[in-house]
């Protein structure tokens, strides 16, 4: 049972954030829940943000009354990160949604954290640049830099890990904290930058991002296409990477994604095992490596390539790609997923899905496997009733199986959904006692009282 | 004055190392300077290690006894890192050169730390794969993952930071830390791997690591070309990476720089502004760029344009270019150098280079300028005698003017070399008090009795 907010908290808060305070019921539970299975834990009260010095009053606030703190973006994160097991205040950052600077000469953007990825690229239009990491959701980038999230171009243009230069988040104790820099490259002292990228909203609560950049591509192509089974897709990437051709996208979805794609989106797509492709370069460049791609595909039984080289049809095929959870979830209504998001290196992805779907064999509920393969990045979407116990238990069955799997291949619990509540119990597992004890040392460094995002990332 | 070593730590270390553990002069001498202007500061004793259990062991024996422990490399560093300010053991870790594993179809390889550069592409010979991180010297790829390493080739392939995916590191009690591991990328807690990056030392001793290789490009092709004055040279490196253009290579030296190479490498190469570049991807791909960054070149008065594309004329360009540093020491015989590394936002970069020549008219030591323009970074190597206090105050201030200017950019007072004894002044002015005392935090959380390289990168 939790202690109700103390009074004097509440008093402060709604003095000086008015309505931008709330305790009601619905826009608790709204931000107690996020896309995936975990049931709601609702927080005791909502702040909606809008500035850096908002985030550093609810903070100092928080941290004198030892109230615990939760950031919230729009809540697509699918680990439950944004439920409060211990109560506390969520604070609601997507109000901080301007775009503070484009910097189009040095290819990078400040922005502050509750810009979402489609929010930024529609700021960068006409200067000939994008950003390129595209989590399913339309995330904040403040959420995306929390989970170290990527997406489909990840296996050419890195993650959020690569891509965040520059960060201002308020610590535990209200102190602002600036790291990172504009240049590219730096060797000046400790990686603050990239502590706080995956942190979770642990460690400090980024209120503003500099994030790079790119040059559109002069010539952008992309293809879908077909194969008899997921053994001769899963080859096709591997043998597609190995041979070190720079794809932005390379995708594969197995039939039944394809399935709910279709009943989703109203596209036709053939619903057989498929890599949807993308290729960024120069025409020359690009033509290049679709004859390479499509050579290697059909050698392993690849047909039907089909491009779309007009902008709007791309569109519609990585709009539908991107869909392709909410289209699952729609299989079978009123349901919930249970995600997963392992990731192996590359020479073991055809045996880890091979052995996956030996599993998807043995249980009742219905599974779509779609992912980043070029990664080595892979999801399923267990389609539960979370009141349903048996498919509740054939759900954490699999999960369990599949990341065990990855974990004893060398390979991570979580490609790019983060820890968040769900994953904490595979921690040790994956990177053994000794890196989660410093972890925990570095928790206890920078927030003693443990108020930030409690009871995440660390079991 | 420092205390002696205890004589049960040297009675310990005598008994495990034997002749590995030594406290005679001429090896303390040789561990106890680098490759800068830094006075020697010996340690009082060295330990050449050839295990993970060697690690443990001495560090063990050194928290037991309170003795600062300094892991050496090749001491190839430029910013005093192995210097032992406050005496301890110098742990020598070049005996720890075994590769202990390729993944090719990974793309990734385990070395211990003191494998070097060289060597491991040497290991990688018939792999079709190599590792691109290439700072000057050829030093140990645990030296170039502790200092955040990077080089010519990280305009394409990025930096240390980029390209380490896991470590074991020995921690200041002893304990064995495992961080990362071989997925492409993970979501999975702290990133613990990009703290001990760049940390010089100072939070754990990496003792071994895994690293990203790189296909060998189909075609690669290296090209020398002359500009007018050094605006020229730097405008055409600006436009060539706003436009995107993917150059594996963009390097500028400045007449000095050229003048000592040829002396150095007996070369015949122009003494005039100069960029070396390289390109790489595919016969079609190669050519493109080089078409475009020619006609950059060629608008803006580049000339002479020079390809070298037999491998063994690309590998004597760029053993020259590596060998800039010492080729320029040369210039002035038993002279020091007084290294300066500063990296801004490449719209800044030709003002900043402008601005650093009216300083360098100012003073009458002798300064070559060359760098890795294509991240916005350069080195001024600024020749002084040691002895002179004349020009080790004017060698002081053309650097601190740098940094300054740099910092001021937005930029960073070292790209590449670290912070070391020799930047730790500039650290607050680029990171503010908040960051720095982060950082004091983390370092307080992980080695709390200040034995693990004491003395760098904290001010």
């Amino acid at each position: 049972m939790l202690h109700a907010l103390p009074d004097a908290l509440c008093q402060c808060l709604a003095k000086r954030f008015g309505k931008r305070f709330s305790q009601g019921e619905s826009i608790r539970l709204q931000h107690g829940r996020d896309e995936s299975v975990h049931p709601p834990q609702m927080p005791q009260g909502v702040v909606l943000a809008e500035s850096l010095e908002d985030i550093v009053a609810v903070v100092r606030l928080c941290a004198e009354h030892g109230v615990p703190l939760i950031p919230y973006g729009v809540g697509s994160s699918v680990e439950g990160h944004v439920l409060a097991p211990q109560g506390g205040i969520s604070l609601d950052l997507s109000g901080m949604n301007r775009v503070l600077a484009i910097h189009a000469e040095d290819g990078d953007a400040t922005v502050q954290a509750g810009v979402t990825r489609k929010q930024l690229n529609e700021a960068l239009k006409g200067s000939g640049l994008f950003f390129p990491i595209d989590p399913g959701a339309d995330a904040t980038l403040g959420g995306m830099a929390a989970t170290r999230a990527s997406g489909t171009n990840a296996v050419r243009y890195g993650t959020m890990k690569d891509n965040v230069l520059a960060t201002t988040a308020v610590l535990a104790d209200g102190r602002v904290l600036k790291t990172g820099g504009r240049a590219r490259k730096s060797s000046a002292g400790y990686d603050l930058t990239r502590l706080l990228v995956g942190s979770e909203g642990t460690l400090g609560i980024m209120a503003e991002l500099t994030v790079k950049l790119y040059p559109i591509p002069e010539a952008i192509s992309a293809a879908v296409c077909t194969f008899p089974d997921i053994e001769s897709a899963v080859q096709t990437v591997i043998q597609t990477i190995q041979l070190g051709v720079p794809v932005a996208r390379i995708e594969l979805l197995d039939a039944l994604s394809l399935k709910a794609i279709n009943l989703f989106s109203k596209t036709t797509l053939t619903e057989a095992p498929t890599l949807f492709f993308e290729f960024h370069g120069s025409p020359a460049g690009v033509e290049e490596q679709a004859e390479t791609v499509q050579a290697i595909a059909g050698e392993l039984g690849g047909a039907n390539f089909a491009w779309a080289t007009r902008p709007e049809d791309r569109t519609r095929l990585w709009q539908a790609r991107h869909d392709a959870y909410f289209a699952c979830l729609q299989l079978k209504p009123g349901c919930r997923s249970f995600p997963t998001d392992v990731c192996v290196p590359i020479s073991r992805l055809a045996e880890c899905i091979a052995a996956t779907y030996e599993d998807i064999a043995r249980v009742s509920i219905p599974i779509a496997l779609f992912g980043h393969v070029g990664d080595g990045n892979f999801h399923l979407v267990v389609l539960v009733d979370p009141d349903n116990a048996r498919e509740m238990d054939e759900a954490a069955w699999i999960s369990s199986r599949v990341v065990e799997r990855a974990i004893a291949m060398e390979g991570t619990c979580t490609g790019e959904h983060g820890i968040g509540l769900g994953k904490r119990k595979y921690l040790v597992a994956e990177h053994g006692d000794v890196a989660v004890d410093v972890m925990r040392a570095l928790k206890q460094a920078l927030d003693p009282a443990n108020l930030l995002n409690p009871g995440k990332i660390l079991p």
